[in-house]
């Protein structure tokens, strides 16, 4: 069977998938896959995603030069959820965020508020030009 | 504003969930929370998720016993993604996973073959009377 086939896509034809960062073991981001962008990811080493809002393959880092190398692929035991372990190249610390930080979970529940607390590393307007 | 009032809740009123264990960094599971589920562990301080396929609040060891500390809730730049970072409790080291597994995250690509790299640490039959 070919491995694509081992993974429960979803009524869109989509799998969730979790960005971790390999060294830190912290979690960057999350996105969705298609079949394409699952196997753009396995061919090249690097985060291929598919964007539902603009209904394409992203090539994560094609716009901000802040690519993925994929060092794993995992997969959950209900084969519906994929975990990628990389390292985010481009700056370092890796801007893995659109908002120019290193994880898109910068926001954090204190009591019953939602308050930031990881810095900008980078203005989003220099890195999407 | 109310906090739940933050989250983008999908079509269906949930949110995905990924829980990561504190000390160690693994990402151990990933599930789905209602408003009341996300409401629950953030009372309880304790994972409670919602069941897709039984469509109910699921406290996370109401069988096993293995439930999930959590000591930070983080939610994502678009306001869709909830990140827990937990303790996985009722056993050393913490089994998040169905199968008796520490991490549902077991499957791992190697070429093209999905190859299981983490042990089981307990039977399921003996977790699951």
């Amino acid at each position: 069977m070919n491995w694509l086939d081992a993974i429960k896509w979803d009524h869109d034809g989509l799998v969730p998938v979790i960005a971790q960062e390999l060294h830190s073991g912290d979690v960057l981001m999350f996105a969705w896959m298609n079949r394409e962008a699952l196997a753009r990811t396995q061919e090249l080493k690097q985060g291929v995603y598919f964007s539902r809002s603009r209904q394409r393959l992203w090539h994560k880092g094609e716009e901000s030069g802040h690519f993925q190398e994929v060092h794993d692929i995992r997969l959950d035991c209900d084969n519906d959820v994929v975990l990628l372990r990389i390292t985010q190249h481009g700056h370092a610390p890796g801007i893995a965020c659109h908002t120019g930080r290193h994880s898109c979970f910068y926001q954090s529940l204190s009591g019953t508020d939602w308050v930031e607390v990881d810095p900008v590393l980078k203005n989003p307007e220099s890195i999407y030009k």
